[in-house]
């Protein structure tokens, strides 16, 4: 598959781009402008009103593209035949995004897209509408440019930011309509210093929602303080137990399938993916100082799990005081998962714990419980990851970082597995883009990138 | 002071409040739409027009009836000359109430009275504006009926639920004003039994906000999980730290002074308060497993301090999943002061704790810390509790309890030290009043209980 490249063609990428870009840019916002909240049923409507935008646009592409009913939002499944002797080629993707927020620290409000120095902004300009589009754009200048491709399958979901079970759920059942050689993802960032990067592993994911519930209705703090057990004080003790005090978890037999790198693996990831402490902070305002501290930084993102309290609500949260005991109190978790942990497993473990450690006179119940998905791991021997390597080497001059990445596409493994195709994911988003933050933005230059090595690489791939 | 009471008095005010009970009623919940919430800068206008109903109320019954300003809402101080023979008298009472969240919660809307089986369901139904409101109808029977009245002052404060420290402010400079001999409030509850009570002690409160922070905005938490301090779990950490194992506070020297009751004391309470754990568990939803261990469960409501978190907000509250290292956590706290117990020192003890333990790599910030007031202790020697006493052994046929309540009115101890009065505290209030909590009531029955003990015990004290 890996062929020398033919240093004339990404000028005529290039020049579609530039030639084309006011409409891109009028497009793209119109697919940001739809608000597109997997996670809230409020916008149901705008998640399927998406999925129909991104069939429409792909049908006037010239695929066969329609909606596949899930359990939660619809999918857009898209195929164009392509030459049957060239390998199959399958884009994964997913256009629903997450909640905005909170709302007030927007500069724009996240659903009216803003060209501010050349980043758009807007909830989901990058993560994944943002990548998604670029790949779409990149198709489109191939198909207008006659250049031959591969068989495609684009599939793009809409509960990623919610956990994929809608779609996990269905892979068995399309398994015919999924199979391919090649399994391409744009849903990762550059490494640090901007260098291009193969995405050689992600963490997996496993989620849940613990309650402590203690009185039937909040309790005066003074008549009952004292003597009624309090379930913020409740959850925090537990919370309290998932660490031990230097911040290893403390969950036991947690880390126990934990797949240990070898030396190429860890020295790839290390180049790839170094963590400078100042820079770490004047990026994040917080010193790198969770985890394990006998693991190394960049190691304990790309080889180690972490359990996370993603939100906490409890009792009074307005303006002066209120002295009560809260009725109950709730704590969002999430754990990422390194290869060799079986999620099911790991989800068992974590909801085991909890319950084992449930505060004394307290009721404990765990609710949302959701298997994500596993780790993901890329052999950097694999033939495409070979062909990526030198499209991104002689687009930009660079060798390419070798990245293990410490977020989810919690879909993904199974997908590959499903499909029995390779995993290729390069993205071109960075830390700047505040994916899952306020002021969420997509460099316009990351979507040219995005757009020229798509285009690139299906020519490579594309070829007898 | 205390005399032989007249047996045939007490029949002048039932057939005073049962001739004029349905005007009662319509003015109490006239007084009840007013949703005179302090701790919501919102009601700022409402909490005004709360006093001023009141000081109308009040000059329609022949009273000197003035709002006095402070830094935050009015107070109402209300003047009669009476007697100079007689002892003066001090009525404290409050108008403001607590925040009626979460409003889902209420089957009638708070600010909107209903009457149903035997109770007035409203926020402030009963504290404090129900028990003030039933005080406040004595006075008018015994005008209407023309009896001889000691001198008579009534300061009704707006801040009570948010800690009282405007009034507190201004006391000194109001002191002349204040001078009495007898200091009646109406703001407690009878003992679980139902048998009237006289309050012979209050715990003090502190109050606080403490936030951690970390991250400039709210991380990925793939992206960062497991380098990144979380804010959320840093928070819990900080919690657990409070108590030991077992319940017991943690906070260095928070104890060292709490006052040992004598024997005599811990009888009175015991006998008054004694908590069944079945009938707690029944009344309230939990057992009541919180506090010391070694301390017998009546003694840690009247002896001892507690502290309670009443409220943890952080990061995301929503549907769903928001894969988040949240930028902060904020909890609210409150600790409980026992006799003996110097509110500025305890306040200093626990935010000196808080900043000791302050999770590492996150910045702690403590706001809103407020010396709520110390404890209070009566003496059951007092002349005036005598009184009180007799009166309520005559009016209901059994002798009271002599309760030490776990909660606070915080102003009191100054109030009583500024005034050179002595506190009589006799309320009707119960637990199933809810108050502090969605559907808050109060029973008429009660409000009647409370207008004839005013009654009588402002004829006793008006005898020369």
């Amino acid at each position: 598959m890996i062929r020398p490249s033919d240093r004339s063609v990404p000028d005529a990428d290039s020049d579609y781009f530039d030639t084309h870009w006011p409409r891109f840019l009028e497009e793209w916002k119109d697919l940001l402008r739809i608000p597109s909240i997997s996670a809230d049923p409020a916008f149901r409507g705008e998640c399927r009103q998406c999925a129909q935008w991104l069939a429409d646009h792909l049908a006037a592409l010239g695929f066969e593209s329609r909606l596949l009913t899930t359990a939660s939002h619809p999918v857009v499944l898209a195929r164009r035949a392509g030459d049957a002797a060239l390998p199959a080629i399958l884009f994964y993707g997913h256009y629903d995004v997450q909640p905005p927020d909170p709302l007030n620290e927007w500069e724009t409000p996240p659903f009216e897209p803003e060209l501010r120095d050349g980043r758009l902004y807007a909830r989901g300009a990058q993560d994944n509408k943002g990548q998604v589009f670029a790949f779409i754009k990149a198709l489109e200048a191939l198909r207008r440019q006659q250049v031959p491709l591969p068989p495609l399958t684009l599939l793009l979901e809409g509960d990623e930011e919610d956990g994929s079970s809608a779609l996990a759920d269905c892979l068995e059942t399309w398994r015919d309509d999924l199979a391919a050689r090649v399994l391409l993802v744009s849903d990762t960032e550059t490494a640090a210093s901007g260098r291009p990067a193969i995405v050689m592993g992600l963490r997996g994911i496993v989620t849940l929602t613990v309650t402590v519930s203690g009185p039937h209705h909040d309790l005066h703090s003074g008549l009952h303080g004292g003597v009624a057990p309090n379930p913020a004080v409740g959850l925090a003790r537990l919370i309290a137990t998932l660490h031990d005090a230097e911040g290893r978890i403390a969950v036991s037999g947690f880390t126990d399938d934990v797949r240990i790198p070898d030396a190429e693996e860890l020295r790839q990831a290390q180049a790839a993916q170094d963590i400078n402490p100042a820079a770490y902070r004047e990026q994040t305002g917080v010193d790198p100082v969770a985890g394990e501290p006998d693991v190394a930084l960049f190691a304990r993102l790309a080889f180690r799990p972490c359990i996370d309290v993603n939100g906490i609500t409890s009792g009074y949260a307005g303006d002066g005081i209120k002295t009560i005991i809260p009725a109950r109190a709730t704590a969002k978790l999430s754990a990422r998962l390194a290869a060799g942990q079986d999620p099911a497993l790991a989800l068992r473990r974590l909801s085991g714990h909890l319950r084992q450690h449930a505060p004394r006179g307290l009721t404990l119940t765990i609710t949302d419980a959701c298997v994500g998905g596993p780790a993901l791991w890329v052999d950097w021997r694999s033939p495409v990851v070979t062909t990526a390597r030198t499209v991104l080497h002689d687009l930009f001059g660079v060798e390419p970082a070798f990245l293990r990445e410490g977020a989810s596409i919690p879909v993904l493994s199974r997908l590959a597995q499903v499909s029995g195709a390779e995993p290729v994911l390069v993205g071109f988003g960075s830390s700047a883009d505040r994916i899952h933050a306020p002021n969420e933005s997509y460099r316009v230059a990351a979507f040219r990138d995005g757009f020229r090595f798509a285009a690139r690489l299906l020519r490579e791939l594309g070829r007898r």
